[in-house]
């Protein structure tokens, strides 16, 4: 029914999550409507995105510049890493201002039935990050999930080993099943505040 | 808090309606987490939309090809016209398989508080293709608000001057208050073969 370029458009915009085929032509139809210069800026900052951002060779974040501005901001400890199981989760607990620390970001966690196991989440490399004496708390920031827990309980047990002095995890300040990213910052600064050790 | 390339996209989708500043991030994430070629497609599709997809210069119906398939089908018949607000309302009307003339797309409605007069419909183009012992019957397929109201009156009152012999409006079976691209086909077939005359 559409002309062939906004039926394109639209399936290539169906493709992403939460995006359904009425969405999706919706959309296209509206931006055939938009100015040029906004199609031209759109159009480049998608084509460009993947070069300009990458992660972060040291937390995994997202940046422009790496080490990324967390990495490198001399304000914040250095011996107080916080682990997230994604950026959303990582930008949830930023914004609760109630943590001066660095970040490490899993991009996933752990679930056999995913296929998702240490390598994935570079377990390796985090405990290579947190050991050696650099670190006097990891704080474990991931969701009230059985992969959250799953995860959790093999990183700690990892990071025991390595010689982390304490590792805490956030309190369940926030109701299970809601995603990290979604938490309001107070709710959020309360769960850093009630952290507690994880058991060895 | 996000890197400013990432930032930039997220604020980009954020102008379209309908999507708020949170899904904009997330869709901006999702995005950074996609295939090249995925990316190299939609961008391009998004710069190329306007280039490619224009108006048809007889129904104002988009198209790739000027006249538009609607128009030059010698199936359809020539001295049946259908007038709709808008694209996805003309899509509605042809997805109900119960029409088989031509169209003319308004691309709006009269509406005095939105400045929107007769011209910006192109009213005079309307009478201009409607008009000449050409056309048998227009059908008007406006939707049930104040604005498709004064649209219908307004334009039943041009084309009756022009001396169309028939005149007619799609049936009520649709609730006040939707949009017509989100009705159902079986309610718009409906509609459609209950239309009725308009009054002199």
């Amino acid at each position: 029914m559409l002309p062939p370029a906004l039926d394109e458009l639209a399936r290539l915009l169906g493709r992403l999550r939460g995006v359904g085929r009425k969405t999706a032509q919706r959309l296209a139809l509206q931006l055939l409507d938009s100015p040029d210069d906004y199609l031209k800026s759109l159009g480049a900052s998608i084509v460009g995105l993947r070069e300009r951002v990458r992660r972060c060779s040291q937390c995994r974040g997202l940046t422009e510049q790496d080490p990324c501005l967390l990495c490198t901001d001399p304000r914040r400890r250095d011996d107080l890493l916080c682990i997230v199981a994604d950026v959303p989760d990582q930008y949830a607990v930023e914004a609760s201002a109630a943590f001066d620390g660095r970040y490490f970001v899993l991009h996933g966690l752990i679930s056999p039935l995913d296929d998702t196991g240490p390598d994935e989440i570079e377990a390796d490399r985090l405990v290579e990050r947190a050991g050696g004496g650099r670190t006097a708390e990891v704080i474990l920031a991931l969701p009230p999930s059985p992969e959250g827990e799953a995860t959790g309980h093999y990183l700690a047990g990892r990071l025991h080993e390595a010689g982390v002095p304490r590792i805490t995890r956030i309190a369940y300040g926030v109701p299970h099943g809601v995603e990290l990213g979604f938490v309001d910052r107070v709710s959020m600064a309360h769960a850093l505040s009630r952290r507690h050790e994880v058991d060895k």
